[in-house]
C-alpha cells in the first residue's frame, strides 16, 4: 500500500482507494460508536477526516491517544464523505501512533496571536495561516527560479561575507573569529585585524549587485537569490535583519529593458503562486486581507503604467488630495504619495523612472540633463514600492566621479571599476526582498510571520 | 532583428538567417581582405566566429578597437563555415564597439593559472575553464530545486545568524554589532552583550539541519539549500569558509527512505548536468581530469552497494593493500579505506551505514545495539565522500541522554527536544556540500575554483 499525501488525496482520491496517510492530529471528535480525526501533513491547508468504528480492537484504550499534536500513521480505505467542502475521508483500518502528545502540547485547538505563535516558531508551521505562509513562500521561491531558468539567466551566488564597507554604512554587522572577551590590539591600540580569521574587518553583505554585476559581465544575464542583512535597529513590521534578495543583471540591457523583466518578473511570480496554492491564497483572502485576490489579478491583468519621476510630480501637484509630506521636485517620494499614484491615480501597478541624482546611489547612470539617473521604482497597489533597480553606469569617468562625491574610495572597488576601463557595456538589473514579496502576495501583516526563524533586533530565538 | 545567444546559434542556427549578437572579443585574427574575430556571451563554451569584410566603411579604423576584452554587437547574417568544428559563422554587416580594451587587458591570449585568476576573479568568468564551471554550478543548482520540489518537498530557509554554538564548536564566526574598538564591559568586566544588536552571543550557521527537523515535522519533507560556514583554519583545496548547503529533511522516514533519496538525488544531478553542459563536461574530461565522465556514467549507471561499517571493516581486515591508517573497529574510515572500497572493491558508489555511536553525532539515532547509530556516508569512486546523514533520534529520553555525554545543555535546544515531546515522528535526513559536488562533478583541483568569490583563513577579496 502506498503512502500518500493529503493534497494528493483531497484532489484525486476515489472512493475504494486503499491508501496510507502519515501526519498529525488537529482536532478529534467522538461521536456515538465512531470517532473523527481531523489529520494534517503539511502537504495543505485541508485536513483529511479520519473515521475510526467503535468496533476498532481496543477502541477506547487507542482513542485516549489520538490527541490533537499527536504524530499517526492511518491505514484504510476511501469513502464518500457526507460532511460538505470534502469529496472522500478514510475509514480508518489500521493506526499507528508514533508520538503522543499530551495537554500541555502548545496548539491547542483555541486561536493563537501571531505574536505569541513567534515565541513557539517550531510549531507555528503546524498552524493553518503559517502553513499556509510556508507552502506559498516555497511556491514563490520555487517560480523565482523557474522563471530566470527558463529565460537562460544563471544563478549565481554572491558572497554573503564581504570585505565592502562602502554600502549601507552604518547598517553593517561584523563577521569576526576575535575573541570579544580580549580583542587583540595593535599599533596605538588599534584592533590587531591581522589575527582575525579573514586578516581585516569583514562584513555580512547588504547586497549582491556589484558581484552580480561582474557576473553578468561574462555570462549575460544572471540572478541572485540569496541570503542579505541589515542591523536597522528598527522593530517594525516591515524590516528584518536576515532577508532573502532576488537580483537580476543583465548586460547589454538598457532601463527599457530592465521595466519589461521586472514587470514580466512579478507577473509569473503572483500567477505561479495561485496556481500552485488556491486553497492558501483563497484563504489569506478571506482570512488574513480581502484585498489579495484583487491585488494578484491587478498585477497580472494590467500593463504596468511607466510614468518619469518628473512626470510623476506633476501629477501629484494636480492631485485633489492633502498629502503630509511635501510634494516637491527634489525630494523622494513619500508611501502615500507612491499609493496615490498606485490605487487612485492609476489603479494599476506604475513603474516610476529617472529620479533625481541627489536621492539615489552612486551606481546609477546618470542621463544627458545631469540631474536625473537612470533608476526605477515598481509601485503596486496595496503594497507599494516592491522593487528598485536602475540602469547601470558603465562609463569610468562618470562613475568615478559618482563614487568620490560619495566618499567612495574608487580603490576599494578598483575590480568594480575594472569591468568598466575594459569592454564596459551598457547593463541594468533589479532587486526586490523576497520576503516582502511573500508578505504582499498573502497580505500578512507582520513579516517576521512570512520567515520560518526571524531575525531582527534582539531576536535571534532557535 | 532579433538578439540571439550564442549557444542558441551554433545549436540551431541556418546559414541565410539573419541575426545579432552581444559579446565579448576572445581573439582576432588578421588575414588578407578579412579578418575573423572570436566572440563569446558567456552562454557557450565555443565562440562565434565573426568575419568581417575588408570593404567594412573605415576597416582599419574600426579594427584597432576589436581587440581581446573589448564589448561589441555584431548583426549579419549566418553562413555556412569551412572551419572545423562549427556549422556557421557570421559574416558582419554592421558591428558596433561598446566599450574598447587596451593592452592591459589582464586576459591576453596566454594561459593563466588558477592561482592567478584567483586574484583577478572579476575576470576570471570569461577564460574558458572558469565558464564552463559556473554554468555547471548553475546547472547543478537549477537540478537541485528540479529534484526536490517535483518530489513535493519544501525550500525552507533555515536562518543564517544563530544563537546555538552547540555545533561545530571552535569554529564559528561570531556576527556582532559591537565596537570592537571599544568593546562594552559589564559585570566583571564580561563583555556586555546586551548592548549587541541581537542582545546576546550570535554566529553563523554551520548548518540548518535542526531547524530543517523543525520545518520537516510540519510539511513532511522539506530541503534546505543555503550558505553555511566554518572557521576552520585550513588552507586546503577541499575546504571553504563560506559554501552552500543542501539538506533534505523527511518525517516518517528511516535511514532506507533516506539512502534511496540520496542515491536517486546523485544520478539526477549528474544526468541533468550532462543534459544540459554536454560541451562544458567533455570540455573538463579533456582538459581537467580525464575521470570526470567515467564518474558520472558510474554514478548515473550503477545500483549504489550498500555495506554496514560492520561489514565495511571486516572487508578492509581481507583486503590485499596496505593501508597507511588502521582498520579497527571503533575507528573511523580514513579516505585510503574510502577509496578502497568505493573504487577498488566494489567499483562503484558505496553507502556505508551503522557507524559506532562514539564517531558520530549527538542527533543520529541510537540503534538497537547500542553501540551504532543509524548514520549512513555515500563514497563514490574518484570522489570520496560526498554525502553524510543519519536517521535521527526520535526518541526524549535517549536524546537528552546523548545529548549529555556530548556537553551540550539540553535546555538550549529545548525546542528542538519539544519535537520529540510531542508528536515525534521517525524522520532522516543527509546533507552534502554544494561546493564539494561542483568539483567532484567537474574534476576541478580546487574548491576555491567553483565558486565566484571564495572565502577562505586571509581571503576576503571582491
Amino acid at each position: 500500500m502506498e503512502t500518500k499525501r493529503i493534497a494528493e488525496i483531497l484532489r484525486q482520491g476515489n472512493p475504494g482507494d486503499s491508501t496510507r496517510v502519515q501526519g498529525w492530529i488537529r482536532t478529534k471528535r467522538e461521536s456515538k460508536g465512531f470517532s473523527f480525526l481531523e489529520v494534517n501533513d503539511g502537504s495543505s491547508l485541508a485536513n483529511l477526516q479520519i473515521v475510526l468504528n467503535g468496533d476498532y480492537p481496543e477502541y477506547e484504550q487507542i482513542l485516549k491517544t489520538l490527541t490533537t499534536g499527536a504524530s499517526v500513521e492511518v491505514e484504510g480505505e476511501l469513502v464518500e464523505s457526507p460532511a460538505k467542502g470534502q469529496r472522500v475521508e478514510l475509514k480508518a483500518a489500521q493506526v499507528t501512533v508514533f508520538g503522543e502528545a499530551d495537554e500541555t502540547y502548545p496548539l491547542q485547538k483555541k486561536r493563537h496571536s501571531f505574536e505569541y505563535l513567534r515565541t513557539i516558531a517550531h510549531w507555528r508551521s503546524r498552524t493553518n495561516t503559517l502553513g499556509a505562509v510556508f507552502r506559498v513562500r516555497n511556491a514563490c521561491a520555487a517560480a523565482v527560479h523557474q522563471f530566470f531558468q527558463e529565460r537562460g539567466f544563471l544563478w549565481v551566488h554572491t558572497p554573503i561575507i564581504t570585505g565592502n564597507d562602502c554600502e549601507g554604512a552604518g547598517e553593517l554587522l561584523a563577521v569576526t573569529s576575535l575573541d570579544l572577551q580580549n580583542v587583540p590590539r595593535g599599533d596605538k591600540q588599534a584592533v590587531d585585524y591581522s589575527q582575525d580569521f579573514f586578516g581585516k574587518p569583514a562584513y555580512l553583505t547588504v547586497s549582491g549587485q556589484l558581484e552580480a554585476e561582474v557576473m553578468a559581465m561574462a555570462f549575460g544575464n544572471v540572478y541572485t537569490f540569496g541570503p542579505t542583512f541589515r542591523a536597522e535597529n528598527s522593530n517594525t513590521s516591515r524590516h528584518l535583519a536576515e532577508f532573502w534578495m532576488i537580483e537580476p543583471e543583465m548586460a547589454f540591457c538598457d532601463l527599457e529593458g530592465n521595466m519589461d523583466l521586472a514587470e514580466q518578473f512579478l507577473k509569473f511570480a503572483f500567477k505561479s503562486v495561485l496556481e500552485a496554492c488556491p486553497e492558501d491564497m483563497e484563504f489569506f483572502n478571506k482570512r488574513i486581507n480581502d484585498t489579495v485576490l484583487a491585488t494578484a489579478d491587478n498585477i497580472i491583468n494590467n500593463e504596468f503604467e511607466r510614468v518619469t519621476y518628473t512626470d510623476a510630480i506633476a501629477l501629484l501637484e494636480k492631485a485633489p488630495d492633502k498629502f503630509e509630506f511635501p510634494v516637491k521636485w527634489g525630494l523622494d517620494l513619500q508611501s502615500e504619495h507612491e499609493r496615490y499614484l498606485a490605487e487612485k491615480l492609476f489603479k494599476k501597478p506604475v513603474i516610476v523612472t529617472d529620479y533625481p541624482i541627489e536621492i539615489k546611489a552612486f551606481y546609477m547612470r546618470v542621463s544627458e540633463d545631469e540631474k536625473t539617473v537612470r533608476a526605477m521604482d515598481v509601485l503596486a497597489p496595496n503594497i507599494g514600492e516592491i522593487i528598485g533597480g536602475a540602469q547601470r553606469e558603465e562609463r569610468l569617468d562618470v562613475l568615478e566621479a559618482r563614487m568620490r562625491s560619495h566618499d567612495i574610495n574608487p580603490e576599494e572597488l578598483w575590480w568594480y571599476l575594472d569591468l568598466r576601463r575594459f569592454g564596459t557595456v551598457p547593463h541594468a538589473g533589479f532587486g526586490l526582498g523576497f520576503e516582502r514579496l511573500v508578505q504582499f502576495m498573502t497580505g500578512m501583516g507582520n513579516i517576521r510571520d512570512v520567515i520560518p526563524f526571524p531575525r531582527a533586533p534582539e531576536s535571534l530565538d532557535f
